[in-house]
């Protein structure tokens, strides 16, 4: 793809910087010991799921097959590297030559993930594979973290729409990621307009406590706001007494007044005594949204109350307490020798601590029970048991340094939604726990 | 400043999209009600510090230039916003041709604040101000919370350097803008180039455990990795069995070798005997580089430990606990109408909870005692008591709309430890406590 085609503000020219430092030198080295054609595999995946959590959302999968298409050094980036005296002339010829030309196999974007999941497995030689380890893991440790925080906020708001607002509260390149995420995990629309314009999400948003300040009186900024933006409109009615701001705005927009919006408060004292306000006044369909620091804690709350909408910001952006995943990318198997027929080695650190992995290259299937919930999440490196080849969760993404699995953001949406319908009841539950369905591993080789 | 000046895969044409899609309503109003072009005074503040934390660390205000810089509607953007209707033609009109002509003054980048500091004030028309909240917000909401953790790592690190290497643990760009906040905070190196090429932060790193795996052995890894990087390499140690590495890394680097890496185990344990390995294998100059899941506590406790540099990643790039600011942007103060000698009045929200402001457009000072050290955060809408005057904290940023205080970002770095310095002896403690220093208003008008 051109990168003119990728839409705008939120892209890039090249997304080959976003890598660490020792990726380069790593490359460096095995050019010159001749190992770094060797093919090898390398698999993303969690050891643990954050505290509590009972199911991760992988998510950021088209964004890492963007950043995979536009992974090249032109001029700029190679006399950088030069200058600096970050590789060697060697390696910065190899460089410019880069395509990723191996191929890359994922848990399709939209679907759940446990510890061990090999959510992504990129295979090729060892050379352009390590390049892809930072990028890959940025975008899937980052948007996987928000879209999971907005999948439990989407279960607790049930069919309520959650709007996304909160690009002031993230990096502003990352709010668009977030935005992305968030629409993934079931929020409806979000206040950014470069999500709006990068990924055509839904836009949305009114008007700030701001706007009624700048006005002398709240009459005139309600009137100002209807008059420009209709009857239909969503009135901010906290900036002074909310009884006599909701009397205000049905008398100024009249009954036909879209919504207001409470962003202080008790929201569900506050919530109740607008409803019941609002319909003594006639404005039975003016609807409530409320936006103040909410989590999904906050948002399950107010089930009961007389609440349309929500939005959230903070505590979106930021994971929700897991502002992060703990995604790594690790190679899993390599060849014996750079001949393209050696046979693959599983390989594995094994050392002190938490930090070992399960080696050679994996399968992955959902063991389902006769209602077809979810019982297992089975992984492998032998051969598939016949009854999972066909609950296998591993598609191609990337076919010979070709994307083959680009696919609209409504698809990955929907196929989120069937994943959690797919697992226990339990997965939707807010309280702590352990993952929904225990990871088990069918090894054919001695690690 | 040209956008091509700004150096590259981290930039973008322009910012203007990095907005809420409310401030652009309200701007459609404020033109159709002809308040639009009231003068008017927004502040930055925080109402809170997050918790536990003794100060807050100003960041991101070089990229908040860049930012306004950029932030123009070019025919891309207007389309955008034509297409999905979300303002009338005249608006569009307006933001063709819009350049931010007003005032911006703040904190100097590197400076310490505290609740209700005034950390940027941005004066112009409502119009012109307001649509530049959401990115503003999220420039310094992101990179002081970066920053805040940052400057407590580096305060527990001591003399020890601090590497940046969170970039996998966030999203790619906003990876770039953390080793920024890093080294404002304290920081000496990043791994991520990006930060490097936009930066000019040195960059560094050797090899990661997927280099020892592609190996058959780990003699031949190290021995392809001193062939090409030379003795003075960091090894990675910890792949298989610590001991058999070091003893290895020695014989095959020489007593010369530049340092050994250990990313697992009970590092504390782990360094003292690797140190007691190294120096009696002769490689008394060798460093000990540690990496393990590290945050400013883990750091402290390893003072005493024979470390020479620590690196640092996810809890650098989520906050260590607070991944965003509390920074909100304010209308404090707006002209009575929009004749240009219009008085301003003090504004704010006056309603329920705790999402009250001071209104006014207001200075700010530290009040010292006799030895220098920082007594008060004194914040006014009056007049500066006399022997504040040369005490006051906010500079001239940007002067009708041209930018006016562009800075190295070695000068910021240097401002940090001088801000820090210059609080009590607590403020470098890493316990939980209120703010170093309270702040106090003097407010001439009754808000």
């Amino acid at each position: 793809m051109n990168t003119a085609d990728l839409g705008l503000p939120v892209d890039v020219p090249s997304t080959a910087l976003f890598t660490d430092h020792y990726e380069l030198t790593m490359l460096q080295a095995a050019l010159k010991a001749g190992t770094a054609d060797r093919r090898s595999v390398f698999e993303v995946f969690t050891r643990r799921l954050p505290e509590g959590r009972r199911y991760g959302v992988v998510t950021g999968t088209g964004r890492v097959l963007d950043a995979v298409e536009n992974f090249r050094f032109d001029a700029r980036e190679l006399d950088f590297l030069r200058e600096r005296g970050i590789v060697d002339e060697r390696t910065l010829e190899w460089l410019a030559a880069y395509r990723f030309s191996g191929d890359i196999w994922g848990y399709p974007e939209g679907e759940v993930y446990f510890p061990g999941s090999p959510v992504l497995r990129v295979e090729g030689s060892f050379a352009e594979c390590v390049l892809l380890e930072t990028v890959i893991l940025s975008i899937l440790n980052h948007d996987s973290a928000i879209a999971a925080a907005a999948s439990r906020m989407a279960s607790a708001a049930g069919s309520r729409p959650l709007i996304e607002m909160g690009a002031r509260r993230t990096h502003e390149l990352a709010a668009v990621a977030a935005s992305r995420a968030a629409y993934v995990g079931g929020f409806a629309t979000t206040s950014d307009l470069a999500a709006g314009f990068r990924y055509g999400i839904p836009t949305v948003g009114t008007s700030a406590h701001a706007f009624t300040l700048l006005h002398d009186t709240e009459r005139d900024a309600f009137r100002a706001q209807v008059d420009s933006l209709g009857e239909g409109t969503t009135l901010l009615v906290d900036t002074y007494d909310v009884t006599e701001a909701v009397r205000l705005a049905v008398e100024i927009a009249g009954p036909g007044l879209g919504a207001v919006r409470i962003d202080s408060g008790d929201l569900l004292l506050v919530a109740h005594r607008v409803r019941g306000q609002l319909d003594e006044l006639g404005a039975t369909e003016t609807k409530i949204v409320v936006t103040s620091d909410l989590d999904e804690y906050a948002i399950a709350s107010l089930a009961a109350a007389p609440v349309d909408a929500y939005g959230v910001g903070t505590q979106l952006v930021t994971g929700s307490g897991h502002p992060t995943c703990s995604m790594v990318y690790k190679l899993v198997a390599r060849a014996e020798s750079t001949d393209p027929k050696a046979p693959l080695l599983p390989v594995a650190k094994k050392s002190m601590g938490a930090k070992t992995s399960v080696g050679g290259r994996k399968w992955a299937a959902r063991r389902r029970d006769e209602q077809g919930v979810a019982e297992a999440e089975v992984l492998g490196t032998g051969p598939v048991p016949a009854d999972l080849v066909d609950r296998q969760l591993l598609v191609e993404l990337v076919k010979g340094g070709t994307v083959v699995a680009r696919e609209p953001l409504d698809a990955v949406r929907e196929r989120h939604i069937e994943a959690l319908d797919g697992l226990p009841l339990s997965a939707k539950q807010l309280s702590r726990g352990e993952a929904v369905i225990p990871t088990e591993y069918l090894v054919s080789t001695p690690v």
